[in-house]
C-alpha cells in the first residue's frame, strides 16, 4: 500500500519494535557518476538494515521517502526501485510506503525501516565492561579502498573489483549481530563511519576504555595494495574508511569464542580478535605491532568531503 | 536515543502498528522566507501525524532526518527542533531517532512516524459504499488562502492572520478520526492534497462515484475574500488548495449523524455534509448551486509550483 496514507502492520507479540531511519544525499553520500541507481537503491536499503542489526533486531518494514531531480528518467527510478527492492527481498524487509515528491537540485533518499527483536537480546552500545574482549566481523577498509578505486580509476589492483563491489552494495550482518546477541555480546555497533568513531561510542556510553591492537584488525584483501598506490595510511582506511557495515562486538572472554565459532559456523563470516575493554581512565588507545600506544583517534567518515 | 543506531520501542499488544512518512523539500514544500523555523518543524510534524489521523491511529513515535545548508545557524535548528517538539508534545508522539546530515542547497525534512490502531478501527480508503454520506471536518480553503496572503502581503483582510496561522501551523484531527472509526465511518482521509483529490482517491479505491455539492463545502472565514481580491476562484481554494489537515468522512446515513453529533460535542469541531456516494457508473461529480452537475477535477496541490 504505497501512497500518501499510512499503512498498518502487525506487531509480533513479546517483541520490541526496532525504529530507525537515514537520509541520503547526492553529492554528499554518493555520487551518480560512480554507482548505478539499481546499487545505490540496494545500498541506501542496506544502510538502513544494518542499523537495525546493529541492536540485533530482524528487519521488518520500510518506508521510502524520494526527492526527485527535474528531467529523471522513468527508468533511472524503475532501477533506483529495483535495487530497494533487491536488498529489501534479500533481508526480508517489505516496502509497505514512502512518499515520492520533487527536489530542485540533488536526488534525495530518505529510508526508515522498522525491525522487531527479543527484549532480551536488544543490543546497545552502553553494556561494554572491564575484561570483555572486542571483535569485529568480516574485513574492513574495503569499501573505502573501493571508493578510492572509484574515485581514482587509473589505478588498477587485481582485487579492485571486489572492493568496488563492497563500497557499491555492501551486505549488512543481521543473522551475525543476532548470534552475537543470543551467545553473550555485551555492546554491539555496525561500523558505517569506521571502527574508530564506533568504538569511540561504545566506550563513552558504556563509560570503559579500550586498547585496540592495530595488528589484529582484519583488514580486507588489496587494501594495504590502494593505500600504497594511492599515498594513504592503510589504517585510515582500516579506523576511518566508513560504508564497511560490519559489526564490532564486545563480550566477555568465554563468550567472545563462542560468538565467533557460531558465527563462523553458521554464516562462514570470520570474526576477528582487535582488542579489550578496559577501565575508562586507561582511555581509548590503539597498540602497535611494537607495543607502542597511541590515542585512538576519532575520525569519523565524511563521505565526500 | 537520538543516534545513528535504531530504537526500540514496545508495541501494545493487540494494536497494528502504522507506519507513514514524508519529505519537505525547502522550495518545493516551504520557503524560508514565508515561515519561521519554528512553524516549519511543528508542520512537518503535522503532516505526518495527520497522516496516522487518516487511518484513525494514535500517533506514538516520531524519526526526523534533517539535511542542513552548509552556513545553518545553530539558533536555526534550535528553533526547529523546538517546533517539532511542540507538534510532538501536543500530539503525544515521542521523538526517538533520526539523522542529521549535509545538504549541499536545501534544507530537507524528513519525517517518519509510527501510531496505533485497533485492528477494528483501522480505517481505509477503500470502504465507501452507494448510499454513503461524505463528510468534512472542520472548514476547507484556509491554508491556502493563508499562502497566499503571505506570497501576497499588499492583500489585507480582517481575517488574515487566522488564515496564515491556518497554512503555518495546521491542526491534526487525530481525536475526530477516532470518534469516526468508532460510530462506523466506512472510509477516510485527511485532506493534505485538496478535497477533489482525496475524493478521487477514496472513489478509485472504493470502486464507487460521489455527488459533492459545492454549496455545502464548508469554507473558511475570509477565503471567499482572499479569493475575489486575489482574481482566483474560491472553488479553487477549497477544492484543490491543500493543507488543510481536515478529514473526507464517508458514512452510511444514520452513523454519518451520530459521527457529528460525537465529534461536535466532544472536540467542538464542527462537520458538514458536503455529498454522498453513488455507484462508480454515475462518476465523480459537483453539483452547484443551481442543481448543474460538473466533473470534479481532481487538481492535486503542488505547493509552490
Amino acid at each position: 500500500s504505497i501512497g500518501d496514507d499510512a499503512a498498518a502492520v502487525k506487531a509480533t507479540p513479546g517483541l520490541l519494535t526496532v525504529l530507525t531511519s537515514d537520509m541520503l544525499i547526492e553529492n554528499v553520500h554518493f555520487k551518480l557518476n560512480l554507482i548505478s541507481p539499481s546499487q545505490l537503491g540496494y545500498k541506501a536499503m542496506v544502510a538502513n538494515i544494518s542499523d537495525v542489526a546493529a541492536v540485533a533486531g530482524i528487519p521488518r518494514y520500510g518506508l521510502i521517502s524520494l526527492g526527485i531531480k527535474p528531467y529523471t528518467k522513468v527508468e533511472f527510478l524503475e532501477n533506483l526501485y529495483q535495487g530497494i527492492l533487491k536488498a529489501a527481498g534479500e533481508y526480508r524487509c517489505n516496502i509497505i510506503g514512502g512518499d515520492t515528491t520533487k527536489s530542485p537540485s540533488q536526488l534525495i533518499i530518505s529510508v526508515a525501516v522498522t525491525g522487531e527483536v527479543e527484549p532480551d537480546l536488544l543490543m546497545r552500545r552502553n553494556g561494554a565492561r572491564p575484561g570483555d574482549l572486542i571483535l569485529v566481523t568480516g574485513q574492513l577498509g574495503a569499501s573505502a579502498a573501493g571508493l578510492s578505486l572509484l574515485l581514482n580509476p587509473e589505478i588498477e589492483i587485481s582485487n579492485g573489483q571486489s572492493l568496488k563491489e563492497a563500497h557499491l552494495m555492501p551486505r549488512a550482518r543481521v543473522k551475525e549481530a543476532r548470534i552475537a546477541a543470543k551467545f553473550g555480546a555485551t555492546a554491539m555497533e555496525d561500523i558505517s563511519d569506521g571502527l574508530a568513531s564506533e568504538i569511540h561510542h561504545i566506550c563513552e556510553q558504556s563509560g570503559v576504555g579500550v586498547r585496540i591492537f592495530s595488528a589484529s584488525i582484519p583488514i580486507a584483501e588489496g587494501v594495504s595494495e590502494v593505500a600504497e598506490i594511492s599515498g594513504q595510511k592503510v589504517l585510515q582506511f582500516v579506523l576511518s574508511g566508513g560504508e564497511d557495515y560490519e559489526l564490532v562486538i564486545t563480550a566477555p572472554p568465554g563468550r567472545a569464542e563462542e560468538i565467533a565459532k557460531r558465527v563462523f559456523d553458521e554464516t562462514g563470516i570470520p570474526i576477528s580478535l582487535v582488542g579489550e575493554v578496559v577501565n575508562r581512565k586507561e582511555g581509548v588507545f590503539l597498540v602497535d605491532e611494537a607495543g607502542k600506544t597511541c590515542e585512538l583517534e576519532m575520525l569519523g567518515y565524511e563521505h565526500f568531503r
